[in-house]
Order: structure tokens, then C-alpha cells, then sequence
């Protein structure tokens, strides 16, 4: 009810902000019985961790966990799992001009009409740091994913104008019946990951990813930044996933991934192109595959009625330029109610798209454990051993 | 936690499917004291009335509701709001022959797979038809928003590939002091409204709405369909909504417009353009109006770090296609769990975008009106007076 | 969040007034498959309805009720079932006197304090008339349990200072491994429930019972009212039913009998006796019995650290007298704000016990239902068939 | 949904167990511009802290808070509070014998029940040392309440058989019109308070207090345990409070005092003594006094139809003697599921009541918080400057 926990039965509760003492995160609803370390969710947290490459922010966070419940001889036991995170790096004197001239394109105004106030270090609780939460809901969701082998997987596939080739998902998905990590017929998948992992930029397209790391440099140097679009894929999910009517598996896809600060769109499958398409160029026909019922195409991108169809579920996100620009900007003084400038310094990405794939994997991650959970595919009490 | 309600402190539960008794909605969580008739939600209901024109289904339904509780002596008086509408143009016999062969595109396949059966009437509850609910509880909303002068508006930009002129909210919004109905300074929002309902593809921009109607109705001799957009637009919300991190404005606006059926995108603002943009582009300067903070541009669409800044919200949706088609496709006989054929007949919309208006202008009324109460800008039981 | 409705996974909402047009319920979330028709609900309302006694308020309604939804070919289709009963006997008039002047014992005054206003006419929806929705709810939750053998059985234990004999369940529970209804082990249980059928107060102690009748009969003849206890239970739940902290199977228990109207206390097992027990009075000891673990006595009530134990799970309700007496009483005109006198005409039941038992047997059924979806021990979506 | 988080717009998610890492909670929903400090945080767990007389368990843990989120210079600033307390005294190996030997009347059977394991180890979450984030969150309900001068209180009123003498809580609220903390009104109101702070048992009456003190050390001394009565309070909540039908005042106190480990019976008002009674003698009539409507008698305890009607708020709940005995007890092996024998060393209170106290006002203090804002009594974002 007051908007930092997300998901049902599988849920996450977050706290903490961007200057504070401390971030992190409750799980719970997790069923015990899931083996789950420390490590496991600093892995996770390492990959959204700034300071790691020359394209995001120098702000330099270890931004190592600490696990406070939820975990008994290294399994979880059914308790809500706390984890937590320590802020160290905090330059707030940075900040303190901020105090009555709200950032363009951040929420310090709509913040302070809200709350009578707002945290001007950093963006408080709207910055996007408070995703440390995101990232550690999301690791745990993994887990519990991997038991049943669904893989999600995020990476970039424009930034500005640069536009990597499109993977076809649908043709992966048409063709796998062993979903293994190690299995031959995972081998595609496995290739676009280890791409995904070589670069900077988090795109599987290596080519284009040269491009889009210049560009965001060029952007960086101009004291600039660049949007760019996300693609997150969930890998097999068995059909009947998503509640009817208004909790749809789609709308709660969309709610998630529009709520990751900076996102302006969301769009599953063929998304805003379908828009253009005629019916019979839309609708995926079905055929029998062994004793599955499959499609051969996916423009609905694994979602029908509101409810996955077993193919590879395909969220793209449109992520915003980075507000955090230096260039002078008009904004206004709200002490005074009167116009003025604005030059922001502090430190920041210049294009945040490679560190909102984790984000968007996390938060996918969660929303499809909640579902299996409340459509009955996983016990929410305990694993079965 | 079923997927039949929408909203928190105001909030819809709906129920009924497309060929069953009855359909409906419980609205709880409306203040009292708010006037309220029969009169104004069937007006709204109206609107989203097949067989009203030439492009849409002619199933014929005349959608009279009834009111069976909540309102005392003309007012609402806080408790439940319960509305029922009864079917009676069932042509159940039209459907016999899609018993065990989904139709491609739709959720019989999905549905099966979650509930065990489906209802192959019509879709059953995953029909177009269980909007009804929304529009009744949209409806209410919509008369709680007016208490502030609040308006909604949704409108068709785009149909295949034929484009409204943009309109430029921001602009109207910018200059607007007096939101009243009357007032002089709402006459250009007026007008827009008065060109929407001129014409039957409920698109703003006359011209193209005629192109428009062309296309729906040659996919229609087809045997075909088409897809669109739609754009929904709140004119005069107080800065300060939303919550944030996980409820942000954006967020369950997101939600509630991707849950309505054949919906494949949602953006805000400048949506998925912003992938394109650079910072300074994208950016929208404050500037001091009087005794408020404004933005000249709106590319944010009204909504920064998921509250509500006070400029329009817009938001858009991506329509695909009716995926009912009475051309021939490829399906499956789950019976036989072999390859077969379907040709869909009953009656259906060549192009549902026209009359998705209505619904995406209700879950939006719900939204803000939740949030509004959420926020503290309604008393959550009675109306001043 | 606005009150209306119970339960998580399983879950009813209601809606409707003393004197209103409609009362019903709509229940979401119980599973497809399970079979279902109009007469298992109204064979629930027959119990509640008004008029079939001396004993009770001789206001006359039939209480028919009419499924809208949920239903295809007599099994639940996992979409929300809506009920609906109608008013009919409905004597408004005699109400017209209390528009200012607050009953005492009743809601009209805090009803007014929170609303603006109160729904004079027989108590609005503060009315013990809305458990029409609790019953409905009750019935298909009944229904659900029933296909796990579970029995919930309501009685009357107390009326005023007249007390029942008590019933050892805890004795029935150890012994029996076959709860099928037609079992030699259900035996006692079954000729309880025909002892209670056998009396206008539903009380399983014959003799007490007439005592009871007639108590009761003195008090209407004087104008006056009495209060009671009920003491419902639920038998062969498995062990490990309710969420821990906060969400415990007693905890949700207490909520929904403290919620019945007139209910003023809820107890477990040895209840508030256990106050005045050592902890070695109180313990039940475990005991192997075949492959289960029992406990032959059950001061626990069947709920162990909020979870149940498998032990039938006992909970009993004082009720107050009913607060509608014909004697002069004090109170306030609050239109003058000064005091004044009133006399209660209306038609009200003397003592409301006998009719709360179907109430309390409903709400328990549904906190059961849901918590047996909750814990993973039904399929949320499909019954396994 | 998992039942680690209690209320709706005020919540509190709580974590952790009695032999893990830490504790804790995180209060979200507390509006902005609340002034609070980790010092008035820890007054409370002061209040709760084990090793503190020589009735209660001789565990020695300093329950030192540290807040991790939530304040911003000095106040609150809308975002959650995270508050971590660390275990220290665990002495785990006490436990090690009870791996599969469930403890009666504990919840180590049901747990393992539920989640396929439990942790023995001092009772793993089922502990009574959870209730550390309960009295984190209400402690910052409390400093809410404080803002409109709403007072919670809970004392012993009865151990074993000894019964403390009565307090006529109506008679102080009816006479009451200025509830400052030091006004000359709120004077017999701190008496009791005072008395409360004078006695290890936290019973108002000090001759009872003595006899209570010296059964418990008697109970200690045989290995035993005794049960008892704490009466929670609630002065000068405005009429108004509560939703009507299922999520009433009271039975949301029911539900969450009922929650407390231990905790067999809840009552309200006369509660069980209100069975015996009739109409006439429960009724409280209402009379104009000033500008108010107030009641002489209070037997409803301050709650009519599930609304505060103004009058203090009196619950009681019956709270059973500690199920750690030293005593010899007969339990089962669930490893090789025969029957064995049991007896409990670690270190245990003899009677609970009198921490039971704190735990009880802060759940109390919750309930009413989030109803104060759910009600629109205080704004859910900021407080009034």
C-alpha cells in the first residue's frame, strides 16, 4: 500500500536511499528448502554495482550484502529473508545546492509536492541506488527460478540511434525440449549470454555494442546522456502463468518494469508494431510439437489472455536519457518562487541502460516467482525433496 | 489476489463473461456524499456499446444496468456499489465448433492450461465483453474526479498505419488557470472532445478519422483486422501523486492499461521515442506560472520519479489487431492433440481501438481516483460538503 | 482496504443493506471444477433466514438467491461467482423516528461520525441483514472443504446463565481416521449436528436447549433482549494451516468472528480459562497414533504457534444481547445536539445466538478455504480431477 | 500474503528469529515530518527486554537498535524505517536435543508441519523474541498517536487466580476534555501509569501486584508456569475509526492481539460477561456533554458497530502460562515417529504477561495508526506544519 513492496505471495519489501545509512531488502514468501548463500546474491548485486566500467557513474560502492535472516544451515527456512547493504562512498556536499532548485527530469519536485520535502542528496529514495533492493528480491526469484530451469536474461538493444540485431526468441524457444544449462540445445541461448557478459553495454550484438560504447562516451564528454531500449526474455515458463482480468501476467510485467526509474515504455512481443499489423499477420497459429502445444512464431511474446503460453516471454523497455546532464538548465527556486539555473555535477552514468538490465531481470525474476507461486507451480510453503 | 480487482482504497472487483448470466462490478472504497445516479453509468456504458455503427460487432446488446446498492437518496453513502448488466444477445451455437481447437491469438489456449477447461462461448470471461466492469467502475471514478475538475480523455491516434495529428497537451495545459467545464480558457480541450465523438473511430483529428473508418471497414470485407493506438489524457491532477518505488503513478497506469485485452505497449510521454533522445532533449525546464511550478514542454507526460507533476498526464497504448478473423488458420485439437483448422465466425470488431477508448478512459479514472485517496487529496469516507 | 471484503486467496466481498434493493456476495478465487448449484447456497440462507421461529424476528423474506457468474455446465469455472438476493419485506417506515437519535448498542452514531450520515432504515449495511453475503461465501467455502472431508459445525453453548453440557471434540478428533459423513467413526459427530437441527436454538444439549427457548421467549415478552456463546468447530484440517506473526490461523479466526455484528469476545480452545492454568495444566502432550502425531486432549483448540495441529480447532463467541429493545431508553437528537429518549419498535430477534451459528460456521469455512490455498494444500486454480 | 507484515497504510514487515543474525522491521506508511530517534525506538525494546527482574528469563540481550532508513534530520521523511536489532546471548546448544522432539504447546511440531523443518533452536521465528519488530513499529506508531494526544496503556490485570481490582477507564474519559499529557485531568491517568512502572508485573494495583510476583516466583521455583490477563487501553481516539463489515475496529484488535504468542482469548468491553447479560444492562446510553456525544458506562469498550465511538478502547486478552516447563513431558520422535519424553532446559519467563504488555499496546498502537490514516484522520504523506 505505500509502494515499496512488490509481488503477492512471492513478495519484496525494500528500504533505504541513496545518502542514507543503509539499503536492502526483505523477501518473503519465499517456501523453504531453496539452497541459498551470501554469494549468490552479491553476484547479482556485483552486476549492477557502479563504478565497474568506464561508461557508468565513478561513484565506487563494494556494495556487499549482508544477511540478516531467512537462511538455516545454508537453506532457506521459510522466514523472511533481510538483507542489507551499507552505503560508504557518499559525497553529499555535492548535493547541497540542490536544496530549493529541483533537478529537471527527476522527481525532486514531484517528491516535495508530495511529501513536503524531499532528500536533496542524491535523489533520497528516488535515486537510483534504492534498486539494491530490486537486485536482492531479484537474486533470491532466481533461485527459486533454477529449480525449474526458466532462465531470464536482459540486454540492450539500442542506444540512441544504434540498434542491435534483433534475436529471434521464438525460434530458440520452438526448437529446445532439454532446458538445462549445460544441454546442447541450450547452446544459442548460452552464445547470446557469454556476448552479453563480453561487453560494456550489456548487448549481445558485439558490433553494435562498440558503437553504442562510443556513443555513450561521446555523450559523457559533451556532459550529455543517451536513452536507449532493454530487452528482457524469460525462458521456459510453463503455460498458465498470469491471473485474469486485471492481474494479468502482462500487467504486472508492465507495472514492474515501468516502475524501474527512467522507463517510459513497455511493450510485450510485437508490442507498438502491432499497431500496423492485420489480424492474420498478428496471430501466431499453433502446431503439435511431441506432446506440447506450441507456436512457431511469437509475436505475442509469450503471453496470451493475459497468460504465458509457454513460449519465451519478451518485454523491451524504453529507457530515458539520464536527467543528470551538466549542461545549465532552467529550473525554478522553490524557497523563493522564482525562475532559476541549474548545473548539475555529482556523478552519473551516461546512459543507465547497462545497469537496468539487472534491474529488469530482477524484477521480472520476482514477478514470474510470485506467479508460479500463486498459480500453484511452486508449493509456497516448502520445496519438494 | 484472483485478478478480478483493480485499485486499493478505491477499488473494482468485477465478475460475469461474455455468453453467462449477468456481468458487473462492486466499487468500494467510493467516499459518501459523491452524487450518483443509474443515469451516469449507463451513459458511460454507452459508449462502449457494440453495435452502434457500422465498424463495430453487431451483436446487438442494449447494456441496461442496474444499480443494487450503495446510493441513498441520490448520494453515494460509502458502502459497496454494486451494478449488474444482463446478457441477452447470446449466440452460443457459433462457438460449439471451437470446443477443443483455440482460436490463434486468443486466451482459449492459455485459459485451458491454467483453469483445466475453457469457456469457449464467446472467450467466456476472457472476453472484451467483461469490460463492462471496468466501464461501471470507471464510471464512478470518473464522477469523483469531476469533484475536482479533473478530466480524462482517450482518443484514436492511429489505426494500421494511417496517423492522427499529434496534439499538443502540454500547450493547452500550460496556459489553462480555470478548469471548469465552462470556462473559456477549456474551449480548445472542448473542441478536441467535441471532434472525438463526431465521428465513429473516436479520433480527434477529422481527416484522418475518415481514412481511418476506410480501413477498418476493407479489413472487414477481408475477413480481416487491424491494430492501432490510443492515447489517454488527465487534464488538472494536483502534483503529488503516485507512490513511490513500486506503486509509482506510472506504474499502475502501466498495469491497468496492459491488462486490458489486445493491449501490446503502454509509454508515457515521449514513450519509447525517449530511447532517442539525449538528456538536454528530453529534459523538461521548470519555470514559475503564477503561484505555481510548471514545465513549458511535457515529454515526461506529467509524471517525474513515478508522482504526478501537475501537467497532463498522457499515456499510449498499443492496440493490436482483433485476432478473431474469419480468415482460415493453423490451430491444434487439444482433444486429439493433433494439427487442425479453424475458421472463426461469430461477431466481432474489425478494429477494437475505437471502442478500447472508453475502457482505457476508465481504468485511468480508477487509477488517479485510487491514488488520489492513497495520496490524501479525497477524504477516504466522505466528501466535504 | 474499504472493508468488504475477506480472505486472500480465496476471498468474498459483499455488498448491500438492511433495506436496499439487493444484498450479495461475489467469491473469487475458489478453483475450477468443483461442482456447484444455486441450491447448495440456498440451502446455507435457509439456516440465516429471518422468520422460521418463534424465537426470531418475525420479518418475512425469502431470501431467494440468483448465481450471475461463475458457473459452466454445474462446476465453478475459476472466475468470480456472483450471488444475489433481493429485499423484499422491507418496512421502512418504522424507522422514520431514528434519523436523529442514535439507537444505543448500535452503529448509527460511529456510522455517522465516520460516513457524514447513517442508513436509518434497519441499520443500512451495518444491518445484521448483509451476513446474507458472509452465508453465500460460506456455502461455496463449505463446499471446497468438503472435498477434503473437513466439517465445520456451529452451536449454541450458552443463552444468558443457561450453559449446554460440554462437548469434548478433542475426544471425537483422537479417535477417528475416516471422516467420511457416512463412517461409523462420525457417528457422535453426526448425531451432534442432528441434535442441533432438532431446536430452534441450536444447541446440541436438548434439555439446556428448552431452558434456553424459553429464557429466551421471557426476555422478548419483556421487551428486552439476552446474549450467548457459540462455539463453532472445524474438523480433520491437516496439520500446517496459517501463515506465522502475523497471519496466524487463529489470529485470521479472531478477526472474522470479531467481526460478526454483537460478537464481543473470541476464544481458542481453553480460551480465557488458560489464565488461570500452570503451564503443565495447559500442555497437551504429543502421542504417536499410527502414522499420525495427536495429542489426546486439545486445550490448544487444534492451533499450535498460530498453525494448526490437526486437532479440531475450537472456537467459541460471546455474543452480546441484541441492542434493539423496546424498553425507553436515553439518548441524544444529534441534529439539536441535546438529549433525547427512544424506543425501538422494528422487529429484531431477542436473542441473535441461534442465527449467528450459520454466520460463524461461513466465516470460518472461508478462513479455512483460504488458508488451505494459501499453505499450498489446494490447487488455486484447478481442482485435481 | 506471507504473514510477516501487519496493517494496511501503516504497516510493519518484521524479520528475523530468536537464534539467527538480527531482528528487525521496517515501518512504511508513517507520513512525513514525524520527529522521532533511535532513542525513543529503544525506550520501548527497553520496556520488552529480557533479564531485566528476577521473574523474567534470565537471557541477557541489550537489544540495541540501530536504524538504518527512514529519518531524515530528526524526522521522518515518508520513506520506510528500517530499524536492526543483533542477537548476542545465544546459547543454540541448550536446543540440540530438541531437533525431533517437538516441545508441547510450542509451534514445533505445527512449523515443521508447514515448512518440512523447524528451528529448534529457541524456537527459531516462533520465538517470543520476534516481537522485537512489533515493538519497533509501535514505537513509531505511538510518536504518531502522540501528535493528536491519543494515549495506549497495557497492564496485568490478572495471574493465575489473582485478580487485580478493576479500573473504571469510562469514568476517566467521560470527565475528560483536555488529554495533554500534563493537564490536571490526565491526572488518575498517570497515577496508573506510574503504578504500572512501580511493579516487575505491570499491574496497576500494587497489592495485587505483590501476590502476582510471588505466584510467579513460586511457579519458577517448581519448574512451572502460570497464564494470566493484560488489559490494553486506548484514550481519546476520535469516533470514526474503523471499516465496516470485515475489516471493523475490533476485529482487526482482535486479529492482531490474538497474533501474540500465547494469546488464547480476546474481549472487548464486557466481552464474555456480555453473554450473560441483557439489553437493558449492555446497552450504553448516550448523552450530549458539551459539544460531544459521549456515554456514561463504556461496556461496549469504545466500539460500536466496528467504529470508535470516542469512549476509550478496552480489549483484554487471556495470555497462557508459558509452555517451557522443566517439568518431565511426554512428546514424540518424529525422526523414528515413536513416542519419547521431553524436558525443557533453556531459559524461559515464568509467567509472559508482563512483557506481553508492551508487545500488546505496540500491535494495539499499529491498529489504530493505520486506521487513523485509512479513516483520513491523519494525512498519509505529511503531517501538518
Amino acid at each position: 500500500m505505500s509502494g515499496n513492496k512488490i509481488g503477492e505471495m512471492f513478495n519484496v519489501t525494500t528500504f533505504g536511499s541513496s545518502h542514507g545509512t543503509a539499503l536492502g531488502a526483505i523477501v518473503d514468501g519465499c517456501p523453504a528448502g531453496l539452497e541459498l548463500s551470501r554469494d549468490g546474491i552479491q553476484a547479482e548485486l556485483d552486476k549492477r554495482r557502479p563504478g565497474t566500467s568506464k561508461i557508468t557513474t565513478p561513484r565506487s560502492e563494494k556494495d556487499q550484502v549482508k544477511i540478516l535472516s531467512g537462511i538455516f544451515q545454508g537453506k532457506t527456512d521459510g522466514t523472511p529473508i533481510a538483507a542489507v547493504v551499507q552505503n560508504r562512498d557518499m559525497k553529499s556536499s555535492a548535493y547541497e545546492s540542490l536544496k530549493n532548485t529541483p533537478r529537471p527530469g527527476h522527481g525532486d519536485y514531484t517528491w516535495k509536492a508530495r511529501y513536503g520535502h524531499y532528500d536533496y542528496r542524491g535523489g533520497g529514495r528516488g535515486s537510483g541506488r534504492v534498486t539494491i533492493g530490486h537486485v536482492i528480491g531479484g537474486a533470491v526469484a532466481k533461485k527459486l527460478l533454477r529449480t525449474l530451469n526458466i532462465k531470464v536474461l536482459a540486454h540492450v538493444t539500442q542506444v540512441g540511434n544504434i540498434k542491435a540485431q534483433k534475436i529471434d526468441f521464438s525460434k530458440i524457444n520452438s526448437e529446445i525440449t532439454d532446458f538445462n544449462e549445460n544441454s546442447d540445445e541450450m547452446n544459442e541461448f548460452n552464445e547470446i549470454k557469454r556476448n552479453i557478459e563480453k561487453n560494456s553495454v550489456r548487448c549481445a550484438d558485439l558490433e553494435a555494442a562498440e558503437k553504442m560504447e562510443n556513443l555513450i562516451l561521446s555523450m559523457k564528454e559533451n556532459g550529455n546522456s543517451v536513452g536507449g531500449i532493454v530487452e528482457t526474455l524469460v525462458l521456459n515458463t510453463p503455460a498458465g502463468l498470469g491471473e485474469p482480468v486485471f492481474d494479468k501476467l502482462d500487467a504486472d510485467i508492465a507495472k514492474v518494469l515501468m516502475g524501474i526509474g527512467s522507463v517510459k515504455g513497455v511493450e510485450i512481443g510485437e508490442g507498438f508494431r502491432s499497431a500496423e499489423l492485420s489480424g492474420s499477420q498478428m496471430n501466431d497459429e499453433f502446431y503439435i510439437n511431441g506432446n506440447n502445444v506450441k507456436t512457431k512464431t511469437n509475436r505475442a511474446g509469450g503471453i496470451l489472455g493475459g497468460i504465458s503460453n509457454g513460449m519465451p516471454i519478451v518485454a523491451r523497455i524504453a529507457v530515458k536519457p539520464t536527467p543528470s546532464i551538466s549542461k545549465l538548465q532552467k529550473t525554478v527556486n522553490m524557497k523563493n518562487m522564482e525562475d532559476a539555473e541549474i548545473e548539475i555535477r555529482g556523478r552519473h552514468d551516461p546512459c543507465i541502460c547497462p545497469r537496468v538490465t539487472t534491474v529488469a531481470e530482477a524484477v521480472m525474476a520476482i514477478t514470474i516467482a510470485d506467479h508460479l507461486i500463486r498459480g500453484g507451480f511452486i508449493n509456497p510453503c516448502k520445496l519438494s525433496m
